[in-house]
């Protein structure tokens, strides 16, 4: 399968692009390296800082005896012709878009930020479906959404599309959202777009509504140390297990929002890319709007904390753990229960978050623990409610 | 009251500003004259194109010995320290937000088309929203959306909100939204974003899910000739039924897309104001997002059209109907039953249409024939699915 891979320089990007190459696809990155600019913004580089990605698919080529990924620089959101183009060169059978701010603190750092984060990624994933409309609408799209765009609503949480019925008729509609952040917001307006793409031009997409991913090794990471990819562990672009992790090795304590009882949906990096491999296999119809919630487990960031907590001691750390007034506005107790059984469905199994692998993420963490900034583990400067 | 209308040279700003005048407010219009230009663009212009805004202004203040209306020009989606500036000299009780691109066939031409209309719109509207929090928590937003947000359900539409019990528990949701065009998708976003902002910030908005509206004429712009409206009747900016009465004027047929028995809700211009205005004079709690459905009465489009040639024939003229290739994707047969019950518990008394609303309008047109653009009733150049 010929593959483009939007974002391919982030986080989970890079190491889907190495995955679906492993696996024998013709897999194209594109990336304007966004992202290197935001994390220069907040002055927070990653973990072990990974090699700019020219050098990382060089050493991909050499380890894998001749496997080419190739690099495409295009900011999508600002040059629909370049976009075009790439895809005329690539001719993708599928597109796995994840080229988005990704951040809920981020978008919600100022007026500036907010605007930035919705044109970027709205405007990005416009013009990704008007360059498939204009080249081949049989290209399948497999979008990166979020779990956190429904919220915390007081009813189970279905697969994208609620079957409803109300005053004695029926119909099947899109999930009703309430996200909590300005970037959740953009992931909303992403679905509703392409779930009209879907309807007027016979688009065939599927709408990852992945949990927060933690980890950082996957089987192509782990080939060379020069393979490994960008592990945020900061409050603007760490997920919560990642910078729990970064708070022990930095011997700080585990900062827990308000009460700490807010649920999530959670998995691991791996997961991700065997989802993302299975949504591309069985691609949706043609005219589908699919949506897959993406995630394994369901935690409190308080059993998070436990569970960290009790890794850390086992590798003989000492842990504390303090509750800070909640940065966000969200509900501090709240029903979650989401359904999850689309991907499972097509073979997905499941790794489940254990003290063996929380235990691999402190050691890797630990071998360097100096390229850790301590001093940002201490507090949160992005506050939702400022007066 | 002080009262900002954003969009306030437009077919509906205008007549609300003026209205409002008229009741004693303060009023101040924001306008980026941003619709000219589109007018240039698809090559019709309004009826009888209206004086320019300072002109209007000054013949409002002739007219009514006295009263100002005053006037910013502002790009409220590109230039948010003047529109900061602006609340800051208006200290506005409420604001009125009318700025955006309005027509669903303009989003629908290309993608450059499809982009601006969201950024406009999206980022107009959160700039809006950073500029009360800027300014003063307060201030009352009174947003028009559309009808057109929900599409066309297969139960019945609410006011904004839906009770729905599902596995045997309950929320109150967001009604979920299918809308029929990327325009209305914008104003899908910006409710999103909206009803955020509220939750989050303790803003009070009303969002006005408003019908298609009709007419010209209101008790402002009846006043002189030079204060009326800018009447469009092209496929683009012109509303079906504005559309019906230009082509009898024009002794063309009634153009009916598709089967004709797609059903919306309508409403005369004289009550948008109306609702406007009882929206300001009730206004939204803080933190609560609320919806009205603000239109009359429902029509198919065939039955229009027949209401149309009815009063036209009164006057003496022959009308053929014809139904062309629906240029949309919608659906040609469904469901349609939305429940307007807010704005009239607030006191909305309906102005029904009647032939005698259809006789003046026709016979308005008919005073200046020459300033129909003829040639452009013929036939739709906007199609939903190039193939």
């Amino acid at each position: 399968m010929k593959i483009i891979v939007l974002g391919g320089d982030g986080y989970l990007g890079w190491p889907t692009a190495m995955y679906l190459s492993e696996k024998g696809h013709e897999v194209t990155i594109v990336d304007n390296f966004a992202k290197r600019t935001w994390e220069q913004e907040i002055g927070v580089p990653p973990f072990n800082p990974p090699p700019n990605l020219s050098h990382r698919v060089r050493v991909w080529k050499e380890v894998t005896h001749g496997k080419v990924i190739k690099v495409q620089v295009c900011d999508i959101a600002e040059n629909p012709a370049l976009l075009y183009k790439i895809f005329e060169g690539a001719s993708p059978d599928a597109v796995v878009h994840y080229a988005e701010q990704p951040s809920a603190p981020y978008s919600m750092i100022s007026r500036g930020h907010a605007v930035y984060t919705q044109r970027n990624n709205v405007i990005g994933t416009l013009n990704l479906i008007y360059a498939i409309l204009h080249h081949n609408r049989d290209i399948h799209i497999v979008k990166l959404g979020t779990m956190g765009e429904y919220g915390t609503p007081n009813i189970d949480i279905e697969e994208g599309w609620l079957e409803l019925e109300h005053r004695g008729r029926k119909d099947r509609v899109l999930f009703p959202k309430r996200p909590g952040s300005l970037y959740h917001l953009s992931k909303v307006h992403d679905s509703h777009n392409l779930e009209f793409a879907c309807r007027t031009w016979g688009l065939h997409v599927t709408d990852l509504n992945q949990g927060i991913v933690y980890g950082m090794d996957t089987n192509e990471t782990v080939q060379h140390p020069d393979l490994r990819t960008s592990f945020h562990y900061d409050e603007v672009f760490g997920t919560v297990l990642n910078r729990f992790c970064a708070q022990v090795i930095a011997e700080k304590p585990l900062t827990v929002y308000g009460s700490g009882n807010q649920t999530r949906g959670f998995l691991n990096i791996r997961d991700t890319l065997k989802c993302v491999e299975l949504a591309l296999l069985h691609p949706a119809n043609s005219g589908e709007f699919r949506v897959f919630n993406q995630f394994t487990e369901q935690f409190s960031v308080n059993q998070l904390a436990g569970l960290v907590s009790c890794a850390a001691r086992s590798l003989g750390k000492t842990v504390i753990t303090n509750h800070i007034p909640d940065p966000r506005v969200e509900a501090q107790q709240h029903y979650y229960k989401a359904i999850h059984t689309e991907l499972e469905s097509l073979g997905f199994v499941s790794t489940f978050l254990t003290q063996k692998i929380l235990r691999a993420m402190l050691t890797n963490l630990s071998a360097d623990p100096a390229s850790i900034d301590a001093k940002s583990l201490e507090n949160t400067s992005v506050i939702w409610n400022v007066s």
